[in-house]
């Protein structure tokens, strides 16, 4: 009944998701701040259509939160869904095929900034929701929040929940804002990073020099920042932070060897994203270093003249964006701090240096004994036809543990992206399968996990 | 009579050079094509009214050169002035407090891009030749050769100057492209540094990766950029690139102590350009370091995501312009080689490295008992009331050690800007009574040079 009531109404799911998708809401840039408004109002509507008994367009200090609910049987079973409409900046624009922010379908795929991430997976939720309303088939409670600052660290959504406590008891958090292994290897996500994010500056002269007059008595910001960049990782691949690992839970040997049994082919990888070879810490295979190692990596560096031909230069200062991937028990406060603190010391007397710590967000691990995670087992192994892997994601979700330390709520990270989706980067898109399939699932979740 | 006919036309030259500065002919951009060619026309015309008897500008591959003349007597001495008519990008163009390409005078001070370099200096010789012929005192012959490509590696005059041998017959090359080392300490440059520039660019995988997914398995070029430019220079900033100081002359203990005796302050200096601390290669002096020393700067880097906020990505590449200035006797096009050699080799695995030369200069010296220079220093004295120093510059002008080669004639540089002009940067300026005390003084360079 629910299958049929999905692919009846296929064609206007997706227009649906089109009229979201177009809202350019990239929470990083202020000068989207009236699409943020637009955003959230559009999907409180979306989730009243669909047949919530409440929804609302919530303030906060930041980008407004969407709540909605519908409660069957308080006696019964509680979802809280969690998905953010915000999505990154689209840039680089040239290296886009289409334009950001118009959806296409071409072999199937969605192509459209947030296509996946999260506006595409959020809206499974919806439609599951919608789904099982109209045919008279939804088992337990369900509420959503969905926020609009995750891609900049959902700095408001803290201090929300921390206002909203009893309205946001529920049994489970469900997400769908992760990847599956393969679409013939389906997963569910047990792991991810936290993050630590920070911007540095390393300034010199008051202004930009001529690099002939100026050249060699003056210590050069662009050349500075390089070697204190440089040194933050050794030859190893190791961070070279004072402190930087002494919370870093290490595996065990029959960690390592089940951690390692998740299928893996270096070769498909370096093919999948074009690189000549892969890289990384010493000692560890692939998947341990996204999975379970930590990182450091520049995210954005410039200084000086970037345009066209030649400029002769020593520009007043150089900027990065540095991020650090962390895990089980990294402290993302505690490595912001020891970041700053080392940075500072290592700059050399010539220039002056400035740390801005940005957002940060704490490694999460979901039990796999949880009762949610068996319902998600369940879900997927009779959509898919093949029982779920637990997986370690490299990525963060940095409210995840906050929803746990504030709200005492587990979440259950179910995504149906794949690693070709390509979210964060140009032309990112979303399967119109994952799209169907991931609602099929979620109904069937709720069937088990109301039982 | 020409200290009275210059106060007389003093309004109407600044309102002609007004008019020059005007045209944004920058010529590292390729929009700049039109603005080139007005500018050259525009000289052209200037030179004419202000007497030349042949005006012209002349194609080449790339922006025009403009040429004009006078001959009093062929018997007489010949004078050739260079100059060049385009100018530096101007940006950042936030950092200006005046419109970059609308001259303003504020403090008695010119402020616009190419206010010194060149437009201001060059227009120095065109108000000094009018001089001359409207009072009917020049007393040597006079050529001019204008380009419009100094600031990206002359690349057309090299062959326009094979090409014109016999009509750029001269006995010596005039340039006010320089600085005084004070208003108080005048100079005569005598030394150049050469410059070897080139565009290096990182790249790994062939889009901007999610920096939580992919980050720890994967070779990051922003990253790897700054641990190859890093590299490139030691702890006591000497550069590493294998042969790059095997040409350099190094200086006898006479030659330092008579190079070290131009008047320095370090503190002045850290002040002029608000820097904290003095810098450079170890067991040199800040004269040293800018004269005689070759150097390694970073003059733009950019990759990944610079906007507002952040984005968590690996940047597909990352990219840097990098300039090397030259001492005698390295020469441009091996340091070009020996830099790319070294940074091709210096690349890890992961990643793709391309290195771009952009374009290179030789050094130059001029000897001190050449007859123009005896000229200029009586000249200096006259105008000055001080005989001047010989000042090893920091700058480059590479076509000089071209002219000796092509033409087989010594270039004199008689530049009257000052530190503070701040030519390159942002609010380039040029001080209203040094174009006049300039165009007083080439005037009686030429008294001098024709005796």
């Amino acid at each position: 009944m629910a299958g049929q009531y999905i692919e009846q109404n296929r064609e206007r799911s997706l227009e649906e998701l089109f009229e979201l998708l177009r809202i350019p809401s990239v929470s990083a840039k202020s000068e989207h701040k009236s699409d943020m408004v637009k955003c959230a109002g559009w999907l409180a509507d979306a989730l009243r259509k669909a047949g919530a008994d409440r929804a609302e367009v919530m303030p906060t200090e930041g980008n407004p939160v969407v709540y909605a609910q519908k409660i069957v049987d308080p006696s019964k079973p509680t979802v809280l869904v969690y998905g953010h409409y915000d999505v990154m900046p689209p840039e680089p624009l040239d290296e886009w095929n289409s334009e950001p922010f118009e959806p296409v379908i071409k072999d199937n795929r969605i192509y459209c900034r947030g296509a996946n991430d999260d506006k595409g997976q959020l809206y499974m939720h919806a439609k599951a929701f919608e789904t099982m309303a109209a045919t008279g088939t939804l088992p337990c409670n369900v509420k959503f929040m969905i926020e609009g600052e995750e891609e900049i660290g959902s700095g408001s959504l803290y201090r929300w929940c921390e206002d909203n406590r009893e309205m946001l008891r529920a049994d489970i958090i469900l997400v769908s804002d992760t990847s599956l292994i393969a679409w013939d290897v389906p997963s569910i996500t047990c792991g991810l990073r936290g993050l630590a994010y920070v911007e540095v500056e390393v300034s010199g002269p008051d202004k930009d020099l001529h690099s002939g007059l100026y050249g060699g008595a003056v210590a050069n910001p662009a050349n500075v920042l390089a070697k204190m960049i440089a040194s933050l990782t050794d030859d190893n691949g190791r961070i070279t932070i004072p402190g930087f690992y002494d919370k870093v839970r290490e595996l065990t040997p029959r960690e390592r060897e089940d951690f390692n049994k998740a299928p893996f082919s270096a070769e498909e990888f370096m093919k999948s994203i074009g690189i000549p070879d892969i890289y990384g810490e010493k000692g560890y295979t692939t998947i341990e270093r996204t999975g379970v190692r930590p990182t450091l990596d520049v995210n954005g560096i410039w200084g000086g003249y970037t345009g066209e031909g030649s400029k002769t230069i020593i520009p007043a200062k150089a900027t990065a964006k540095i991020s650090m991937r962390l895990v089980p028990d990294q402290d993302h406060n505690e490595i912001s701090r020891l970041f700053e603190e080392h940075f500072v010391a290592i700059a050399p007397a010539g220039v002056r240096v400035k740390v801005t710590p940005m957002h940060g967000g704490q490694p999460y691990v979901t039990p796999t004994d949880l009762p949610a995670y068996g319902a998600a087992s369940k879900a997927i192994e009779e959509t898919f036809g093949k029982k779920p892997l637990p997986y370690y994601s490299g990525g963060s979700i940095p409210i995840i543990s906050g929803f746990e330390n504030i709200l005492g709520t587990k979440s259950l990270l179910m995504g149906f992206g794949l690693d070709c989706d390509g979210i964060h980067s140009p032309n990112e898109s979303y399967g119109v399968d994952n799209f169907l399939r991931g609602i099929e699932t979620i109904i069937a979740f709720y069937k088990y996990f109301a039982e």
